[in-house]
């Protein structure tokens, strides 16, 4: 079974708007095993749709569009995936009545246009939309399928996940689960070359992902039951596990500031941060988890001097000494985010995040993030290698390791670093 | 004249990566006045590559691929549309010795593979890539051009730029020139209402563009040369700049807190911050722009009402009284920014970002943001109506708000906030 997919808007055509729904179907069929050999993009025109679609239905077994179920007299995907598939569009009422009860629920009164989103092919698929008033649905004809999902993502989202992925599972008379290593202090390159040969492997599949400095593994099985697909997952994540170790920071959690507010919580514990370059990141990134207001009461960003001796006690002679961005001044700033925010870890980050301010000694991309935990302080020096206008990359590499020094420590794991305590 | 883009890469159609470089493309022909009817995906395959470029050439003059210009066998974009055009791809010597240049720059040895990169069509377009191994070319042919442009996003983008555009304004015998209004405090719909006469002019275009509760409206004239294009932009610009006044922050000046930096940089000010919904997002944001430091020195996260009480100085009657997410408190928190941070402004934000936390007389999305400068103290209300799982943007919309407060007062406009004075 091959699936093609072919999103609908002009506005995709005038670069208004990023195609975030290609990649996601890309992946969720991708994850099923389902091949997609052709994505493309037409704009609100029936006569190239149309062409579109005849093309598609000539090389291709499912074909999902996403876009052009609105109100407007420019959508128009169901009127021509219908015509192509000899379907007829009727009043459903079911929906009529959803969209309706919508409009009241927003004190509204529902337009004529509206009623327009409730005609839907007669004897075909029907998806409800949660979150919208354009219903998807589906038409099947001469081996064919053609699946029409609404073009904002977060209605079609969560249709795709309800009603699309167990229609399409259904031919396989199967069940898929997914698990997500997340993996931090190695490349994407070094992670894939030490598990090359489960990458391989085809149930489940083990495909490598890279982002800002961290990566993961999704490990993906097919099978019967949710629990056969768990039985096969099971042991190459163990063997994922016996060769990457603690580089693994969790298992679907999404990603370090989740996994950090998570150990935290479980320990009650918290911590305070004193950040200088990246200046507020790590407590945006530790307050992006809802909840996070347990673990993080107080973060002081220091970009001067001043404000890192008058605020977080550092001392002036280490200034001098060795520099702002020095192992000794993020220990201090540790030690004062700890006092100053009366935590039970704190955290220090300081260095060079370009584009300027780099030397030959202390280039743009180094830091230094310090731990401390009321009795000892760890440092890790970091080296992103990326001068220029990497900027973001820095601060967020940085960020990041500061974060994973933290969760180490909060495993009991080696930090890995030096210690610097005097 | 007519455009088509294809995009070339089995990650694409894995849904690997998201296709920004469509996007990036898209808006930059739409500029130019150019139509893009098509954009496809085809995976590192030599027959359906082929397949998609004979459709593209029946229906298209001009064809830009992106992707498969690499080193590995997997990259055939190059040999597949030469062999179409009727090309013969030679060695090309200055990019050969670019490539071994390049190679030597890093210590790294040029691999036998890197040499294929250096083969170009025969007589063709040579595009020089500064910022990777792998330079772009174009072949034109019966009519018709293919342009293959590499597919990271930073080799494309600058090869587009100094090569492909002037290339394909050569036809129309022109240059082109654009301009973004930065807009804050109006959305989207209403911006759009208040010069919708003018998005139905044709040089210069209007185009309207949101973000995260931000808008801007690009304005792009096409002529001969540029002070022809600029003379063309002016009295539409200077028309929006009369409707819509100080809602427009500036113009290409990227967004609010790059707006705020150069204001606070000009009369040599600077700000401090102290954060609670927000919780660094808005040291962080300062900190994006580069020399941000000579403004900016101090930010205080402060997200329990013990922080507030002991860092800020937030009166425990006030947190009684009014609650902490109040008008009060913000404003007491601003002054204490300003006091802690010795700065000419301090900032006070606090709010409920969701998803817990609401309640029917302070609801998710609702915050407070104040501006302090010694003086006088202004607070603003700001309601996102945005619920649930909004998290992110409810942060940002109140991030923003506090930014566009200090830019109002840096440019002495009417901060059209309640004072809140004693």
């Amino acid at each position: 079974m091959n699936c093609e997919i072919i999103s609908v808007g002009t506005e995709l055509l005038l670069g208004d708007i990023l195609n975030t729904n290609t990649q996601y179907l890309a992946q969720e069929l991708a994850a099923m095993g389902i091949p997609v050999l052709f994505q493309s993009t037409v704009g609100d025109n029936a006569s190239r749709l149309d062409e579109m679609l005849e093309l598609a239905l000539s090389r291709s077994d499912v074909i999902i569009t996403t876009g052009g179920l609105g109100p407007t007299p420019d959508d128009l995907t169901k009127e021509v995936c219908c015509a192509k598939a000899g379907a007829t569009l009727t009043m459903h009422k079911e929906s009529f009545e959803k969209i309706e009860a919508f409009f009241q629920s927003l004190g509204r009164e529902m337009t004529e246009s509206n009623k327009k989103q409730a005609m839907l092919p007669e004897g075909g698929l029907i998806f409800q939309n949660p979150y919208g008033t354009a219903p998807g649905c589906g038409v099947e004809f001469g081996g064919k399928v053609i699946l029409m999902l609404p073009g904002p993502p977060r209605e079609m989202r969560p249709m795709f996940e309800a009603y699309v992925k167990p229609y399409l599972l259904k031919f396989s008379g199967g069940t898929i689960v997914s698990h997500s290593l997340h993996v931090f202090g190695m490349g994407e390159s070094t992670m894939s070359a030490a598990v090359r040969d489960l990458e391989d492997g085809v149930n489940p599949t083990v495909a490598p992902y890279a982002k800002d400095g961290e990566a993961l593994l999704r490990v993906t099985a097919m099978a019967k039951t949710e629990r056969e697909c768990e039985a096969l997952c099971r042991p190459v994540m163990e063997e994922i596990r016996r060769r990457l170790g603690s580089k693994i920071y969790g298992v679907d959690c999404g990603n370090l500031q989740t996994r950090v507010v998570e150990l935290l919580k479980k320990q009650k514990k918290q911590v305070s941060t004193a950040e200088s370059c990246t200046a507020g990141l790590i407590a945006k990134r530790l307050t992006e988890v809802p909840g996070s207001s347990d673990v993080f009461e107080c973060g002081i960003v220091s970009y001067s001097n001043e404000v890192k001796q008058r605020i977080l006690g550092v001392k002036e002679e280490s200034l001098k000494q060795f520099g702002a961005v020095s192992e000794q001044v993020a220990a201090e700033m540790a030690q004062g985010a700890y006092r100053v925010g009366k935590a039970d870890f704190g955290i220090g980050v300081t260095g060079i995040a370009g584009p300027g301010g780099g030397s030959q000694e202390k280039p743009v991309g180094l830091s230094f993030v310090a731990l401390y935990d009321g009795t000892k302080t760890v440092v890790k020096k970091v080296l992103t290698g990326r001068g220029g206008d990497n900027r973001e990359y820095n601060r967020t590499v940085a960020a990041s390791n500061a974060l994973d020094l933290l969760r180490r420590a909060l495993e009991e794991l080696d930090t890995g670093s030096e210690s610097c305590d005097k």
